[in-house]
């Protein structure tokens, strides 16, 4: 991608976070665009995003940072995108594409639909990368490589419009998968909506304990909780819209769960070490496989410090 | 500590994987001990230890291993503890401290105690330090550094003994904390078991669904599932012992959190938004304290490549 053809003309971010900054990040590393605006709701996101450098102008509206871009990104908190299209709705011009970066995609066609005017493209989109902070400072221009991006276009959507957003995002350094929006919120909820609940819930278990104090849980929590606190560090807000917005599916897979961990309780109350052992063979598998697709490194992390354990075990 | 003034003449490792193997590094390291000799069930690790250098003896029985030791240490999963001791019981000299490095600890007093020779000093132990890896090529020296290290004597035990044991750790690098044997179970159940447990379910969950295919799972882990697939990944011989032997303390705290996770289920099928911000917002506080704590790092890891991210936001 040369920096001389610029894909889109004008860019819009609404939303200056993790997410709304690292697209910024990576727009300016490809020259993606001819001119980013950026939109967020304070006035110190928008000083800092000028300031880091990930836009080029900062709109006190979205409607203005809307105005005459050819592609529209809103990365805002899924219960917000709604309000945001709605406020966007008129500055939209002819032939744009208006994407988002939402964890959860039925809920965003229902809400994001009605304020998309005839002759706009409306592609909901949701790149699978993030970390555990937020704001302006946590983006970074490398985010999305070799991560995937999942694009939900309605049916009838131009077939044209999809390649551009395909290539915007192949240009972020992401690999683009369409899928249906029902389909993406059911694997979503097993593979990130769950694992978030669960560690959310055994954090506030933890602490919350009688026999055990929270000072406790905190001096020996690299046994294992530490790993659970990382994803309940998450943003509280981007989660609770994400838990709102695909309940059913959710409620699907927290089903499945705790109906096998009731089997796996019975296994421990009757002493049942066969199937303990068979379960956890099984799933050491399941890592083996996520390391070769690529998905995670296999240096030891428990340890924390995995460069020098790997020198040092090989003297 | 000095090489020439080791604290013991002769170490025994009785299991020679991470935990063994580790203590032998870390022994060697120090200069903690003049002879360190090795037992493990299978030819290969022995050969592997003696090669690596952490044993300067292999044995093929426990208890030549043990014969003439000063300090002997259990490092075989909690449900080989008993018969380990059973089998080193005649060899164990008089003034010998006897220890392991069991998970689970009031299983260890009942399932070793019985062969405990008098004059022996037997102090049950647990390092609060591992990777998901085992085997003789897994361990390091650093692995202890900065970790706790809680020992469980029964009352009764000479304070000369604990005294040599917790020099002994703190040797290896650790820091030594002495409780009561059922409040660590109880301790450990929290913030050690039941997050491998949940974790083996998720993973088990994950990997079992109509509706999502493995191969989706593993291809989307990065949003959140990969994070749980590394603790499901530990061994699951040690786990399955783990839950055998700590059967009670497991069960209660796996009651709170059901209770737990039952009441977000119902916040979330009724849309309480709130509750559901309050316990995320508490649990983002516990991740703070336990980076304060120096039990884990605050690096943006769930993007993987902290260091790199880290220098291009700052740009
Ligand atoms: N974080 C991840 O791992 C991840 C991954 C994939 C997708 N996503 C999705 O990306 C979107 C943004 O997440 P993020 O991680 O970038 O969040 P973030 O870092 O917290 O940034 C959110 C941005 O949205 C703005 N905002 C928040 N609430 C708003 C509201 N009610 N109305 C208008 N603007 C509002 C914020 O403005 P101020 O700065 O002024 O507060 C901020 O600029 C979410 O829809 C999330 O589901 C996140
Ligand atoms: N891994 C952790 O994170 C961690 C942390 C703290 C404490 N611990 C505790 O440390 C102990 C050892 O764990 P590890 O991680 O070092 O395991 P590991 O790497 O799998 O090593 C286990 C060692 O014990 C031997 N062994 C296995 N089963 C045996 C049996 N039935 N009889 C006699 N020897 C047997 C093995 O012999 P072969 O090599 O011949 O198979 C191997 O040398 C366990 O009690 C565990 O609870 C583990």
């Amino acid at each position: 991608m040369s920096k001389s053809e610029p894909l889109f003309g004008r860019i819009a971010l609404i939303g200056l976070g993790l997410i709304g900054g690292s697209i910024g990040h990576a727009v300016k590393r490809a020259g993606l665009a001819g001119h980013v605006a950026g939109f967020a709701r304070s006035k110190e996101t928008r000083a800092r995003a000028l300031e880091i450098g990930f836009i080029d102008s900062a709109h006190e509206s979205a409607a203005e940072a809307a105005q005459d871009a050819d592609l529209v990104i809103l990365c805002v908190p899924v219960g917000a995108l709604g309000p945001s299209a709605k406020e966007i709705e008129p500055a939209l011009k002819k032939g744009a594409i208006l994407t988002d970066v939402g964890s959860v995609k039925t809920a965003v066609v229902r809400d994001v639909g009605p304020y998309v005017p005839s002759g706009v493209h409306f592609i909901p989109g949701h790149p699978i990368a993030g970390t555990e902070e937020s704001g302006p400072d946590a983006g970074f221009a490398e985010l999305f490589d070799n991560r995937w991006c999942i694009l939900t276009p309605v049916p009838g959507t131009e077939a044209e419009a999809i390649k551009a957003l395909t290539a915007f995002w192949e240009g972020c350094g992401s690999n683009v998968d369409v899928m249906e929006s029902k389909h993406h919120d059911l694997v979503f909820a097993i593979v990130s909506h769950l694992p978030h609940l669960i560690a959310y819930n055994i954090v506030g278990t933890a602490t919350d304990l009688e026999k055990v104090t929270q000072s406790e849980v905190i001096k020996y929590a690299a046994s294992g909780f530490r790993d659970f606190t990382r994803l309940a560090a998450s943003d509280p807000t981007m989660w609770r819209d994400v838990f709102l917005n695909n309940r059913e599916a959710v409620l699907e897979m927290l089903g499945r769960f705790s109906e096998d961990l009731a089997a796996l309780q019975r296994a421990i109350r009757w002493g049942d070490g066969d199937m303990l052992f068979d379960l956890f063979t099984r799933t050491r598998a399941v890592r083996r496989s996520i390391i070769d697709a690529g998905q995670d490194t296999d240096a030891p992390n428990f340890g924390r410090n995995p460069t020098h354990a790997k020198s040092v075990s090989k003297k």
